[in-house]
């Protein structure tokens, strides 16, 4: 459905780097993750009880932040530099799951958060198999 | 696939301010668009005629900067301003409309400038569907 | 202090679209806005009636995202197009004119709300000064 | 003449996390780096010899998104995550020592990336500051 794979073909010189699908995956969850969090920080801030959920607020906005970099950075293959990569994206796995620590506090009462915490989840470990592939 | 429409039906408040699948449409081609443009640029950058996509690199790094903004804009419901979202989006049109004609001049020559072309053309389409159902 | 002007001076190829002074302004306006919004919905949720600011912390928060793209748009004088870059101030001056309006109804309470509107009152005029100045 | 030092002063909450001249420092540069980098590459794509900067530009690029991040996750307070701010100004760091390597090689040739280098040093010298300082 989106383009990530196809872009990723059609890029004119070597990569070989890093596992494609582990490439695809990461900058998919990247992006999902970055949505999730804008839009989890949006409803917290809709919420009743929206004092309550201060911490989690600024853990969805810093992850959407790295998120969005994150898959900037691991996009670009034109002069690749492993340690700049593999700083990124340990600080996006940190990001990731500082943010589903929060989030799931409030899974229960708040499906966003839920919704948000699984998005973290499944972007660390996309993160962690590009990360375990990049060489 | 991604989490967009399941986050809209998790907000907490009312919404009602335009159609629920124009906004999904719109927030999937700005990611999808934001990441082609990002990988469009880095490919351009590594074909052996880079010297001549200058502009093209150019128009591809201030739409893959315009679409991430728009995303994140038009994700937040709370506090809604229609002349904000309206100018954001028309930002968007012009922008990746800008970037479609950039890239569809290398569109034979270089399948990521095809394939780009071709995201920015349904992110104009997706936008200007959320701005019609804008209320 | 920065190296905006700089910067501007050292671009190898033809300018002449817009007012230097103008240009370094605005800039410089746009990246204080840009941080001025971040550290005021951080000090927004950290206040004890921060329910209360659901819709400034919104606001700043958009306004952040669009004085920092709008730096990034107007410094890329490569591939030029006076559409998007007009758009994208103009969007620019809507989101500061809204974070403003939001801002300075705290402002007597809030001296973080108070710095932040008049951070957006002068990004609202550096923004229309390059915008008259641009041809 | 910018507002990060006033804007820390008036956050509501205690912080106490690390030094405000580190801080403010920090800040600083991130945000002229972000600048600087911008339009180094913006710069880089207008020179004669570009094809021989794609390198450069790829660095540029990466820095200046990393740069805004690092500027917005040491902003906010609330919330404060050691681990999370660490691995930013870490990233942070690695990043613009990255682009410091590939601008200083055409510092003699290019006055953009003579300033991009030296924004980014003192950007690395600022990120060490805050991070010896964060308890």
């Amino acid at each position: 459905m989106t383009d990530i794979a196809a872009m990723l073909n059609a890029y004119p010189a070597e990569l070989g780097r890093f596992d494609d699908d582990a490439f695809v995956r990461c900058v998919e969850e990247c992006l999902n993750c970055a949505q999730a969090c804008t839009a989890c920080a949006d409803a917290c801030l809709a919420e009743s009880e929206r004092a309550d959920l201060a911490r989690c607020i600024s853990a969805t906005l810093t992850c959407a932040d790295v998120c969005e970099v994150t898959m900037r950075v691991v996009s670009r293959h034109t002069g690749y530099d492993r340690a700049v990569v593999s700083a990124l994206i340990a600080a996006c796995v940190e990001t990731c799951r500082a943010c589903y620590d929060e989030c799931r506090k409030h899974a229960l009462e708040h499906e966003h958060c839920r919704i948000c915490a699984d998005a973290c989840h499944r972007c660390v470990h996309a993160c962690q198999q590009l990360l375990n592939s990049v060489s």
